[in-house]
């Protein structure tokens, strides 16, 4: 086979995904700012996803949903292309995560090989993480980034009461990119009408089709930013010289 | 009751918790340094372990176990009391973990009514966080605190490939400090001979009497350092002005 292209897909989120008290990147959007258009030292959270996908060879594309209201201004601000051409397309998310995918993957070009679905808020992603999860979907349709768990886990009850530790061994925590060919994810999506309100991620959509689903090691940096303090965990990341060496 | 005093318990673990490539803060100690003694922004993490319990009122002494050719070498360098007289003792630690938290708790005072054990090589541990620990336990018996996972997590076999999605409702990851009123962490250690390799905190030591154990929310900053790229981590969050404002 030749050397395979991957289209990407960015999840950036929809109403839901806001928080009040950091700074806004895009103007005149106030408290109620997407996280991804936030300012991460100095540049929108989005900018890096798209500059880590970019030092991709594989990637042919990136199609990203943003809010319907914001897609005009990231055009604006991100460009429609990579500085080689590479096309950049921002579509209206839907309500949902899962419906912002489906609008993505139906922008997309069909002639790619992969599909790597990423959430926009998960900024420190690493080139050579992505490119091994490439690798490991075309060997085995699909590969999800993530990392073993290293803490105990314990099951409580609705009062935060430990009923149950759960054997750790062959836990893992799931992280994005999640890396599918093309075909695989395309039948997962067809089938997700069955599964809605259950699924957490898109790997699942495949697991329920029971087709094989892999893991791949991140980094433990390539945290999802969900709170004021993951972004000041970013930003402290960044300003001591992330990714490190060694 | 009156106000409840603490024994402090820090297992600054034994022989298998070091790692190469960070400088070692005690003198000649070289590649194999354990890593609470390692440099955290100018001071052993131990340090900051130290400080942290040091600024909660409860604290009546600190008992850590050190691995036992550092014993000497943490009098010195830590001494033998805080600033306002209360003790820190060091011990010599045992080969694995409950080893050595057994006998820091034998080297503890009595007469305290809770019993506070921390992972030394968690450094950014607040001590509001510590205090509410303290407070449920002293509600409940014992107070686990951790976060409560935000991740998909995925069940996977011998070679990586998923096997389940596991609901992660309920489900949280346990850190340190995990505290527990003096007599039910006493029972549990006695009782621990029968649960011997299935243990990875002392939590799971309580469950196993079947007593509560309630799990209190903590920050995802207070990590373990288990690898190079944490204590970077720790570094660059202390750099940041760890802990953040709101």
């Amino acid at each position: 086979m030749t050397a395979p292209r991957a289209s990407v897909i960015v999840a950036a989120g929809g109403a839901g995904r806001r928080f009040a008290g950091a700074a806004p990147a895009a103007p005149g959007s106030g408290a109620t700012e997407p996280k991804v258009f936030l300012d991460l030292a100095g540049r929108p959270v989005l900018a890096y996803v798209l500059e880590a996908f970019a030092q991709v060879a594989a990637v042919a594309e990136i199609v990203a949903a943003v809010p319907e209201d914001r897609v005009a201004w990231a055009r604006e601000t991100f460009g429609e292309a990579l500085a080689d051409g590479r096309p950049v397309v921002f579509v209206a998310g839907g309500e949902h995560r899962p419906d912002s995918v489906e609008r993505a993957l139906a922008a997309s070009d069909r002639a790619t090989d992969l599909v790597a679905i990423h959430d926009a808020a998960r900024p420190l992603i690493r080139p050579a993480v992505i490119e091994e999860a490439m690798r490991v979907a075309v060997e085995q349709g699909a590969a999800v980034v993530g990392r073993p768990v290293d803490h105990t886990v314990k099951r409580v009850d609705d009062h935060a009461r430990v009923t149950e530790t759960v054997p750790r061994r062959h836990l893992w925590l799931a992280q994005t990119p999640q890396v599918f060919r093309r075909e695989v994810i395309a039948q997962a999506y067809e089938h997700r009408g069955s599964l809605l309100g259950r699924v957490t991620d898109d790997a699942q959509l495949v697991e329920a089709l029971g087709r094989p689903v892999a893991m791949v090691q991140g980094d433990a940096a390539n945290l999802k930013i969900t709170t004021p303090e993951d972004l000041r965990t970013c930003e402290a990341l960044l300003a001591a010289g992330w990714p490190f060496e060694g």
